[in-house]
Parts: structure tokens; C-alpha cells; sequence
């Protein structure tokens, strides 16, 4: 078990591996260019190669692993699923949405470059992330790739991640009740969470089981994130989030905690992340490293 | 052959049967809804239900018919299509871009709602592009759908609209030769509108003559249509067009008719349609509809 304020020497070691690996196939999907359009590219690397946690493509690679599937096929499953974080997190951050300059210490892709570029940045990762599970390198049976292509769309558009976002917005003129909450934070990060950890089943050819188990372990995870989230946002350090304390509530902004309360909030994000855990006995010790990532997330500190 | 200044009574006729076709099938792949977040889905609907001329539809269900497709499939395809269209227009007319307030003659989507909702509109219609291509009432065949999606992609992406958007922005602050303005049309008008050619042919099943023929054909015909855009971009009448006179002169770009001159541009454009009529031989007198189309493009007006 990790200690109760940061990951396992191991765990970190494990991330760290993950991030160097899945950057390696982030760089390779995104090369340099001196084509006249450069400036889309050179923004392109800019909003993903940025040192993010890697936290989504760790998820798939362990589910993957369950598996034994071939980590040349989970990474290319892994860096479409960041190209589709990092997509979304360029448009968040447009001054229209929620207006950040920086992302991850660095100068948001809009500050960076300028606000037509970052647009056009994320949609093209956006694109670029259909096109790479589309390919053969990703898997050789055409109905494994449809399905993480009809997986992938359904948890970044209307009925994921855009509709969560549009939620988020709302939420700035209304008062959201806890199902309300709960519901923005399932689609807004829930869905693609699910995504990254139901990937290694669908990539691994799962049975019903075992696909299920993970998919359940990853909505109470990604809900157990969001929660903790909220927490950081009133009492993290921003040296070591790198955001504003108290940024949801000064815009208005209904959290689980503005809801719920810190001390309640705190509870619930332990018991989804023990439910989470439980979720996986399917697998036996297997597991162990997604159930350390979960035990992570509940302790980060950023 | 239709009239030198309009398009035949008949092709009149298909395209408005066509259009009210596939707008039945947009109307139902984005249904009105009471969910928390129904302004997104609103947004979407004002910016695909707008009354476009729906030519990359037309073209993609004239091609699918060479090729005996089911219609019910490829109205799916032409959907998708359009999805995709209309998401680029959405981003376009953002301030950041082009800054339009209108499109084809209503409020431009970020006027009708705000910028926030247009950016995620736009990027929701992107996503749903991919998910309907991956269901299985597009084609039973996997390969297919994974085929018609890798090629979609491609066109949407960076190597495609993505990229062509990015040299019109740089082409206000920098004069264009001929190969680089034939290259950003290719990459922001061509390469769309050839895969709407191209996913008939995908559907179908087709040969590689056959679809090479529908290629070839596409990219002339997306390079007529935008010679004569530039056309109309100084000769065109702001009545008809819905676009002020010499907005592109005025905003310093480089179009094809500020490089060869308007009379050079107009035999370019004839030569075009001739040429991409002739890639036609292949399928004989099944393909009159896309010649038709063709002559069309030349003569329309807006």
C-alpha cells in the first residue's frame, strides 16, 4: 500500500516509465515539419507534450496488460485517448471557456500561440486521435478498431465530454443538486476514464465479466478523481497544483464540496475508491497496480 | 447540359429532394432533448440545420448510386459528412477566425448562442461524425466503417481542413504562390470533398479504377469550386453570395484570382470541370448527375 500523502517509490516509478513511453509514441504520431502549415503542428506538440500526469494512458496500458496485450497496440490506444484530453483542455482553456493562461506551469496553447491557432490545434488532435485507432498498427481486426473508434466518440462528444462542459458552464448561472453534480462529472471526466480502462478489454477481446468489472472500477475511480478534485480546489497548494485556490467558488461553481462539505466529500471519495478497488477481485493480484493508481488518486496532492 | 448561368430544372429538383433526404437523417441523429445540457444540442442543430446547399452530400449519395449502395447507408456517410462540414464553419466564423456573424443568412452559431457553446458545438458534431460512421447501420462490414472513418479523419485533420485553415490565417500575413494557394485549397476544400466522392466508392466496395476515377474527379472538381469562390469573391453580388464583395482582397489574402488575374482564373475553372468531367468515362452515361453537378459548380452564382 502507498503511503497515505504520495504514490508508492514503485508507483511513481511506474508512471514515470508510462509517461516517457507513451511520449515517445505522442512524438512519433506528431512529428516535426517545414511544411508552410507548421505553426498547427508546432501547437499541436505544444498542448500534448507538456508533462501531463499521463494518468488516462497509464489506465489503459495496465488494463491492457490484464490482457497480455501487445503494449505496441495499447500505447498507439493510449496516446489517441490523451490526444483527446489534451484536445479538450486546449479548448477549455480558450479565453471564451474558461479563460487559463497557463496549463500544466506552461503558457496555454492560445497564450503560446494565438486563440485561431489553439482551435484549430485541438481539432486536429481531435481527428488525429480517429485516425490512429483507425489504422492497422492499432490492431489487426477491423471490429476491434471500429469499436474503440464508436467507444472513443461516444465518451468525447455530446454524451461525454462536451456535454459535460457544457454543464460546467452552466453551472457558472445555476445551482446544480448533487445528482446534477454528479452527472456533469460523469461526463465530463467519467466517461473517458471509463474509456481508457475499458480499452485494454476491448483490445484484449474481453468477455462480458471482466470488461464489466473494469468498466464499474473506473466510473466509481473517475467519480472518486473528480470529487478530490473539488477538495484540492479549497485546500490544495497552488505551488504544487499550479492553480488559483478557490477558483470554482469565486466563479460561482457548485462542487461536491460546495454541496456536500469538505469532511463529507472526503468520505465519499474513499468509499468510491474502495468500491472501485473491489471491483476488481476478478483479477486477483493482477490488479494490484490499478488498484494503487486508484489509492493515488484519492492521495494526490495535485 | 444545364443553362451557362443556372443549374437545369431536374438538377434543381435532386438536389432539394437530397437535401430535405439527409436533413431527415441529421434531424434524427440530433434529437431535441430536456437533458441539463440541451443548449449544446440546440447549438448543434442551428449549426447543421441551416438550409446549405449540401453539396459534399449530394456528391457522396451520386457516388454511392454508381455503385448500387443502399441509400440508408450512404445517407449516413453523407451525414457524417456534413457533420464535419458544418463543425469547420462553426470554428471558422469564431472571432478568433473570421470573425462572420452570419452564416447562410442567420446568426452564425457563437451569435445565436455565445462562443463557449459554438466551440463545443463544433467540436460535438466533430465527434458524432466518427460515431456514426462506426455503427453498424453504416455498412455490416467493419472494414468498411474502420476505411470510411481512417478517411474521414484524414481529411479533417491536420493533413487536411485542420491544416488548410491554418495557411488562410497565415495567408493574411503572407503573399501565397500559386503552388501554396493550390495546396490550402486542396487541404481545406479539396480533400473533404474528395472523400465525399471517394465514400461511395467505399461503401461499394469498388475496384481501384473505379475509385481512382471518383478521386480524381473529387479533386478537380474541389479545385474548380474554389477558383470560382474566389470568383465570387469580387464579382459575386453580396445578395446572392450572403458574403460581402472582396472580403478576401480586403483581409489581404492571397486568392486565385488576386495571383492569375479573373479572366485567367475563369478559364482555369472551365478547364477543371472539363477535366474532371472526363475521369467520369469510366462509369459512361450513370455518371451524367456528377457531370452535371460539375457544370453546376462553374455557373453557380452563390
Amino acid at each position: 500500500m502507498p503511503s497515505p500523502r504520495e504514490a508508492s517509490p514503485l508507483l511513481q516509478q511506474k508512471l514515470k516509465e508510462n509517461s516517457a513511453a507513451v511520449n515517445k509514441t505522442i512524438t512519433r504520431l506528431l512529428p516535426d515539419t517545414d511544411l508552410p502549415e507548421a505553426k498547427l503542428f508546432d501547437a499541436m506538440r505544444h498542448g500534448t507534450l507538456n508533462g501531463g500526469k499521463r494518468l488516462r494512458p497509464f489506465l489503459a496500458m495496465e488494463a491492457a496488460k490484464l490482457f497480455n496485450v501487445d503494449p505496441n497496440r495499447s500505447r498507439r490506444v493510449a496516446a489517441a485517448i490523451e490526444f483527446i484530453h489534451c484536445y479538450s483542455l486546449i479548448h477549455d482553456d480558450l479565453p471564451a471557456m474558461d479563460n487559463a493562461d497557463t496549463r500544466r506551469g506552461k503558457p496555454a496553447v492560445h497564450k503560446e500561440f494565438d486563440e485561431a491557432t489553439a482551435i484549430l490545434a485541438g481539432d486536429a488532435l481531435h481527428a488525429l486521435a480517429f485516425e490512429v485507432l483507425s489504422e492497422r498498427d492499432t490492431h489487426e481486426d477491423p471490429r476491434v478498431r471500429v469499436e474503440l473508434i464508436r467507444e472513443l466518440a461516444k465518451s468525447a462528444g455530446a454524451n461525454g465530454l462536451c456535454g459535460g462542459q457544457m454543464l460546467d458552464l452552466e453551472g457558472e448561472h445555476a445551482e446544480f443538486d448533487l445528482g446534477t453534480i454528479s452527472r456533469m462529472q460523469r461526463l465530463k471526466t467519467g466517461k473517458l476514464i471509463a474509456f481508457a480502462c475499458e480499452s485494454g478489454a476491448i483490445l484484449g477481446k474481453s468477455d462480458e465479466p471482466h470488461r464489466k468489472a473494469l468498466t464499474n472500477f473506473a466510473f466509481d475511480l473517475g467519480l472518486a478523481f473528480q470529487v478530490t478534485d473539488d477538495i484540492l480546489d479549497v485546500e490544495g497548494d497552488p505551488a504544487e497544483t499550479g492553480k488559483d485556490q478557490g477558483k470554482d467558488a469565486a466563479a460561482g461553481k457548485s462542487t461536491f464540496v460546495s454541496t456536500m462539505g469538505k469532511e463529507q466529500a472526503k468520505s465519499r471519495a474513499e468509499m468510491l475508491v474502495q468500491q472501485a478497488s473491489r471491483h476488481l477481485n476478478i483479477f486477483g493480484s493482477r490488479a494490484d497496480t490499478l488498484r494503487e493508481i486508484a489509492e493515488y488518486v484519492l492521495q494526490r496532492r495535485a
